[in-house]
């Protein structure tokens, strides 16, 4: 019950009620992973409500369990008074517990989930082990979707609990699309492979690009030096804005600078996206135990592009063991 | 623009703007399927804003594209009026994007996406032939996830764009969860698969249960005569709750009414679950060209589960080929 109580900390005195919805913040506060809607009320008597189908799974959990059959069942057992509801929350979903127009948008698990705990680490460790074990037994032939099938196929055998999202395999002038949906072109150069594992719930997410050409190369290099400069900046007490620009800087030395169109990472856990992002918006101070990617790229449409992608841990360095250059 | 103005007319008089951001419904609307957040302004003047990121894949559209960086970007480029969003709109994003409390909730897009077209119903048979297929090619041994990641692969080598959904491999007492992870344990009896394929978008979804004991065969044959009667009744102008009761009425009779612990099937199209659904609350009047599923089940907690899905076009008939009995 610690993680509840540390939410329930997080609204005391702007909420009465958390009303939590997301599946993973569900997971993170009870062990239980709901496989369709659930509610779990936080207050001083937490309940959680789950569907008939999730109740052999959720059983036995410490906080009280009970079955809901349709929406407004929920309603009638709980009272909906100065309810805090996630940013996630579907606004039908609200609609249809009754709500109507009276709730305040908080994210209080997001906050708590930032910062992982030594298993939360060991878990994103054994994630990140099965995607790089996967990564060096591919075989490099026929087309992006036979890439991605064999990737995804082997991180399954090596114990994956599916794919951490949709496997990226892109070569040749489609490398320039940061989010290209692997095709049945046969692989061309650059080749870049963007992926992840699951570990108990936890992900993993890589990116790796196999170059040829001296100039992709050469793209390649400056992509490697703002990474490294990323990861030197990226202490316990910097900023997220700060270690992205530390990361933009670089890009932009080369001239490259409108040619890198994302960010320059992302905290990683039970999402694959998580909190905090670095990037300029981001204020959030770096705090040990974050575990967060490192991922510059440069997109030249037309061309070809180029990314690579670390996950490291704050005050506890890289986490890959992957080389940067694999040909 | 056809779909577009479809849209329009269904909004017309109750909303000046609608505002898209569910990925289906924009692919459904405009051929492009986002990879991250995109705004569909539905209005006179409709105009599509995408992350830099998706720019290369959403050009050339017959609406209107425009680049946004921030989410606040896109309040200041259009007028927020009384907007209409979807149910499946994140809170979160109706705040980023600066509409308050000051919106209603309407599902155009959802009612428009029931009734396939023949180009969509072409895709939704060649994504359940790529499924049927490789479930016949699938070597029954090993782990419960080992056979999930087999089945995954061959779909993938077939032509499917990932998997529909996490496919469900359980087996022995475990396949008396509805929506059961697959684990390491081997295969037993009965061995229950729920699996899909996705092609040019659209959705397979179907399950055979693979069963041994006298025991499990009498369940077997309840299952596949509910599903039967369920399908005699689905015909245009039935409503979905009438084909509900037709297959709960099966269940019933053999004393299981209470073991049947889900709806009798589901919309499927360009999403694994869209409307309508086949239980008590819906009332759609069943249309020519719909696709659903029917899948009635039996779950016996502490023994064992059985379910069998098939999909159908209203007013076409079944679309599976793989037969009831597998054993």
């Amino acid at each position: 019950m610690e993680r509840i109580e540390g939410a329930l900390e997080a609204i005391s005195g702007k909420a009465e009620v958390a009303l939590i919805t997301k599946r993973e913040n569900i997971y993170y506060l009870t062990g239980f992973m709901p496989t369709v809607t659930a509610f779990l009320f936080l207050s001083d008597e937490p309940v959680l409500f789950v569907n008939e189908m999730d109740l052999e799974s959720a059983a036995g959990r410490e906080v009280r369990v009970e079955v809901f059959k349709k929406v407004s069942d929920v309603s009638d057992m709980v009272e909906l008074r100065a309810v805090a509801v996630e940013p996630s929350m579907p606004v039908g979903l609200i609609e249809r517990i009754g709500l109507g127009r009276d709730f305040q948008v908080m994210d209080p698990i997001a906050d708590l989930r930032m910062v992982k705990d030594r298993e939360e680490i060991r878990r994103i460790k054994a994630a990140l082990k099965i995607a790089e074990e996967s990564f060096k037994k591919i075989e490099f032939s026929g087309s992006e979707s036979e890439v991605a099938a064999r990737l995804d196929y082997l991180m399954r055998l090596g114990g994956s609990e599916g794919v951490s999202f949709d496997t990226i395999v892109t070569s040749a002038s489609r490398s320039s699309i940061p989010h290209a949906v692997p095709t049945s072109n046969d692989l061309g150069s650059p080749l870049l492979v963007d992926w992840g594992a699951v570990h108990s719930g936890y992900h993993s997410d890589t990116t790796r690009t196999l170059v040829e050409s001296e100039r992709e190369h050469e793209i390649l290099e400056v992509v490697i030096e703002a990474k490294r400069e990323g990861l030197k900046v990226a202490k316990p007490g910097v900023r997220a804005c700060e270690v992205d620009s530390a990361v933009r800087g670089v890009i932009e030395e080369y001239g490259y600078a409108d040619k890198f169109i994302h960010s320059s990472g992302h905290g990683v856990g039970l999402e694959v996206h998580e909190r905090p992002s670095l990037s300029a918006d981001d204020k959030t101070v770096l705090t040990r135990g974050m575990v967060l990617t490192i991922e510059p790229g440069i997109y030249l449409p037309g061309e070809f592009g180029v990314r690579v992608e670390d996950m490291f841990v704050v005050g506890g360095g890289v986490m890959n063991s992957l080389p940067d250059h694999l040909r």
